[in-house]
């Protein structure tokens, strides 16, 4: 695996972040995409979402068992979004404003500043929306989401 | 990366396989995770849809430019969701049907057998739905994407 690119954030440290896309709406990123990757970028443009899947660098170890930062009960770490995963493969879903050139300027980016990216995938509507779904354990309203900050657990 | 299981499923050609899990709505495939890290699955049964990231294996090189199996015209690759991708990362939303111990099984697979699997996600709809959205170039209705298959292309 080779970064394609790197993902800079308004987000220096891991504690005091939003936990996801829906807590950081207004948060704008940047994505620098290696030249040698940049035409790959054709088309783009076109879709209005973005899926970014990028390496959890800051990750120091992985674990399990976590408890999520939605929650208070200790939970198998695939049934969560924790970075301490095997892999350290993190997915954001954000909003895509612009293209310039080998850059995407993007919103909603919950991610910390100086991300290596390893992928970017169009969200296309027709493949992705899921009509009806069960959350487990994930009872948390839209406005506990937009609200909640990362802590120091998982650095 | 090391693949923390496996993905079964009953498609074994690159060709004639659905394109998306849309397109594999019926196809039942079973994930058998490795001994060591099933402990990381407790609590995914709670979860109606999760996320799985896996290798394409089979993609045999890199492509900038592809034409997707469902556009005419050449495209950027991450304006695709081909295999032929920088670090062939595939993303998949499958339905989880159960749980038995380290075996999972799941709904809407339109992977190859035997995909090493690098992670799984839940599908939180407080996170991950998105409202609106524009999907670009990909104009095709759900009927064509149900009964789109792969050809050669990518092999």
């Amino acid at each position: 695996m080779v970064p394609i690119g790197i993902i800079r954030t308004p987000f220096s440290k891991l504690a005091d972040m939003p936990i996801q896309p829906k807590g950081a709406a207004d948060a704008e990123g940047r994505i620098i995409i290696d030249e040698r990757f940049s035409e790959g970028l054709q088309d783009l443009e076109g879709f209005s979402h973005i899926y970014l899947l990028y390496k959890f660098h800051r990750a120091p170890r992985i674990e399990l068992t976590v408890i999520p930062f939605m929650d208070d009960l200790p939970r198998g770490v695939f049934a969560t979004r924790s970075p301490l995963r095997p892999n350290h493969i993190g997915l954001s879903i954000v909003e895509l404003i612009g293209r310039d050139g080998n850059e995407l300027r993007v919103k909603g980016v919950d991610i910390l500043d100086n991300t290596p990216l390893l992928d970017i995938k169009p969200y296309i509507e027709r493949f992705d929306r899921v009509e009806q779904s069960r959350s487990g354990w994930m009872t948390a309203g839209d406005e506990e989401v937009r609200n909640k900050r990362s802590d120091k657990r998982f650095t």
